[in-house]
């Protein structure tokens, strides 16, 4: 597939000038329509050979355009802060928003290609990280984001004339380490697996677009021509929505319901719930403080009915922790900055380091709870929520973090007790407002939308635990019991 | 000083449950109006000796209170990332924003303290850190934070008592280190340096309350009282303002400014333009890549008249550089996560790595300025910019970052000239706002707040560098070999 890119593009200096001028005119244009319309961000990725020209490229970019609206980024050895969070995290930090481009150095694209080629993976790791990669961009394009993939090839012969070229000018010779030389006697190996990698990743939403690297003229004038083609497409149309096809199955017709077959009986004592809050308690104190957790951080979600009793249970698990090993994330509105990146970045923000604990009180359910009901977000982007949550906690388990996810439930009957005894007392009545009433007049839909949720969400390695809470005593028992064994268990 | 924490302060059980009951609800319900009302941050410092129980009463406190309002924070060695910085960037990015509390351990009153124990700092050196402390929550309060800072004490014999109890239990053993012995050791030193830090970071704004340690009744009740109280009073009451008293000098009597003294004459040919311009382009580039240069950081500010070409100057630096050596930072309205926090905040989080350049287009010294004339905000909060921007910029220094100043200044008639041809070229109408007008007929008052601003905040380790722009060219150059100077100068 490169061969198409080995045959010797040129473009004379006097052509190259004379389109030079118009294409940097409208570039400009077309920067300026998108930081004022701030209608998606722009996410550039660049990869290729050695000595193809992808930083010079980048930098006629960055020269051509306004780099006041242009962040770059290059990834290297990973730092600390990096190394305990998913191998995503550096990448997810570096998404732009709304009106901005980023272009991207060695990013997601250029892991599993350099695991291949050193045999660090073997054939199906390379096809999942392959697949991976395919889901995470469809997610960026269907948040918004417009990517475009420049990959700059050499032939085996161009490169290595390059690579000298570059060696043996004063000027550029720091350019040419051992690591390019190395590489270099890789290079069909190289070639074979981007090759392949190349291919599985194109997709109508992120295409690899190949450029031949040798002449500067004609590779400077294909990237900034199909950025501009790219750019006015999409600020002319409307985001394209790309979806796998999903579809939920009906209710069933026999209107019986996860939910509606919680049994709410059980129950506990005074003198029973403060024995086992207090074990419970103590085991989870000493389970935060084994060596062993030093290398895990823990994940909690809570979601739940209103009134069912999240934020007790939240306290009871606090009080069982040290306060500087542990994060209460409340999930409010999100904040101007959230709302121009896709709507997981709000959460990665506060991926908790090794050896901590983020309690996320609500979380990124609520896309396929409260915006699915409230239809504050399309059909189309709450469907492909369920995979793309799959895939964000699938990560998170890879990079050894321990994901437990409570939905909090109570009888509507029990519901309507709380919300009038909220209320009625003096104290409470901040606790219950317009919505909350709103919300219940919606019992039914919401019991259907968290029956999908858990239908679809729910696996072994970041179960939801659905947790009857008429007994708010029973359900504060149930939680922290569980969190005990969920972190026994992974260490 | 702490022989009023020495007196065997102690609450009876009795009394104390019964007060507690109240307490809490008092404090939740304070917690909530700040929640609710976003009206300022809450800043908790705790200090102290080992032992006397900082962890404790913040656990408490996170017990009685809402967890999901208070992040805790606490401070061990400093990774990469934070090494790269200065050294309050990570205290700076701990900052809550309004409507939450943030518990510190450690942060920025420890260091100072710490280190002139150690005999690391001589007495200077302290006296200048303890300074420096007073003048930053000066800042933080004038910003609208609460602060409260809590020292725990323990007398010498109360500290050993308490160590070896804790040491003596296998379920509080692992709190004794060698760490804390070793610290007992220096239990006097410790203790004298101390009081010095105590007494002189201690002011109306942000005081420090003595609370002795031996009793945990007494211990828990104090603080939560004395919390309650302050909130309470802030929740009540005003933002107090905190100013040193500053006075500006009043306008020269004979018209003459800084400004209006400039000499616009110079220029630069089409072909000395372009010869100069290559060769500090290429030595700007040789620069950025010294060895020296990844123990630096760069940061260039660019302020200046509209119209004066701040954006054509930045082009010319960047043009010189790797795309992946440098970040540009267009200083916008506040998102609404800046505005919840000090004015700086927005700086702070875009420092540069050693190695690498930020270049501010339009930076923290909007306050001395747009802010002034157009009376965004009140004249002490301005007044006290230029002494919170000196220190910023000081502690820049200690963190080995290079910083440069450009003024861009163009005549009024100039400036008239290039409003008009901005207005007649299609592709550059997006340059000239009613804003901009609106900013020229206060083209006086503009003029006084540069020159106030530039015998504020000019001096020798980060200058103003006054550039005549009404021929580009020249400017161009100047910004050019300045920065080639200034990085030269310190590698």
């Amino acid at each position: 597939m490169f061969e198409s890119a080995e045959v010797g593009h040129r473009i004379a200096d006097r052509e190259y000038k004379r389109a030079v001028t118009k294409l940097r005119e409208d570039l400009l244009k077309a920067q300026y329509d998108l930081i004022s319309r701030k209608s998606f961000q722009l996410i550039v990725l660049t990869g290729g050979v050695d000595g193809a020209g992808k930083s010079e490229t980048v930098n006629v970019l960055n020269e051509w355009m306004d780099p006041r609206g242009i962040s770059t980024h290059a990834f290297g050895a990973m730092s600390e802060d990096e190394r305990e969070r998913p191998k995503m995290w550096r990448y997810w930090c570096a998404l732009p928003p709304k009106g901005r481009m980023a272009i991207l150095f060695g990013a997601w694209d250029a892991d599993p290609i350099a695991e291949r080629v050193h045999g660090d993976t073997d054939e199906a790791e390379f096809e999942l990280a392959l697949g991976n990669i395919v889901g995470f961009e469809r997610m960026l394009a269907n948040e918004g984001a417009l990517i475009l993939k420049f990959w700059f090839h050499l032939s085996k012969k161009a490169q290595k004339k390059r690579l000298k070229a570059l060696s043996s000018d004063p000027k550029t010779r720091w350019r040419v380490t051992d690591a390019e030389w190395e590489r270099f006697e890789h290079y069909d190996r190289y070639r074979k697996v981007s090759e392949i990698a190349v291919r599985e990743t194109s997709t109508s939403y992120a295409p690899w677009m190949i450029v031949e690297g040798t002449d500067a003229n004609y590779r400077y004038l294909t990237v900034g021509r199909m950025l501009l083609e790219a750019m006015r497409k999409r600020l002319a149309g409307k985001k394209p929505v790309i979806t796998r096809t999903a579809v939920l199955p009906p209710p069933p017709l026999d209107g019986r319901s996860l939910l509606s077959q919680v049994d709410y009986r059980a129950s506990l004592g005074d003198s029973e719930y403060k024995r086992m809050l207090e074990k419970y308690q103590r085991e989870l104190n000493l389970l935060m403080r084994h060596k062993k957790l030093r290398r895990k951080s823990i994940i909690a979600v809570f979601e739940g009915v209103d009134a069912a009793g999240k934020g007790g249970s939240i306290r009871r698990v606090t009080g069982a922790l040290d306060a500087r090993q542990y994060q209460v994330i409340p999930i409010a509105a999100p904040t101007d900055e959230e709302s121009a990146r896709p709507y997981l970045w709000r959460f990665w923000r506060h991926l908790p380091r090794k050896g901590r604990m983020t309690i996320f009180d609500r979380s990124w359910y609520g896309r396929v709870l409260v915006e699915r009901v409230e239809k504050l977000c399309a059909e189309d982007d709450w469907m492909r929520a369920y995979e793309e949550i799959n895939d964000f906690e699938e990560q998170l388990i890879e990079a050894n973090c321990v994901v437990t996810k409570f939905w909090l439930t109570i009888s509507k009957q029990e519901q309507l007790k709380r919300f009038r005894a909220r209320e009625k007392t003096p104290f409470k009545t901040f606790k219950i407002t317009r919505d909350d009433w709103r919300n219940r007049a919606k019992w039914d839909d919401y019991e259907r939308a968290v029956g999908d949720m858990i239908e679809r969400t729910s696996n072994r390695p970041a179960p939801w635990i659905l947790v009857p809470g008429n007994d708010k005593h029973w359900a504060r028992i149930s939680v922290l019991k569980t969190l005990c064994e969920r972190i026994d268990a992974a260490l």
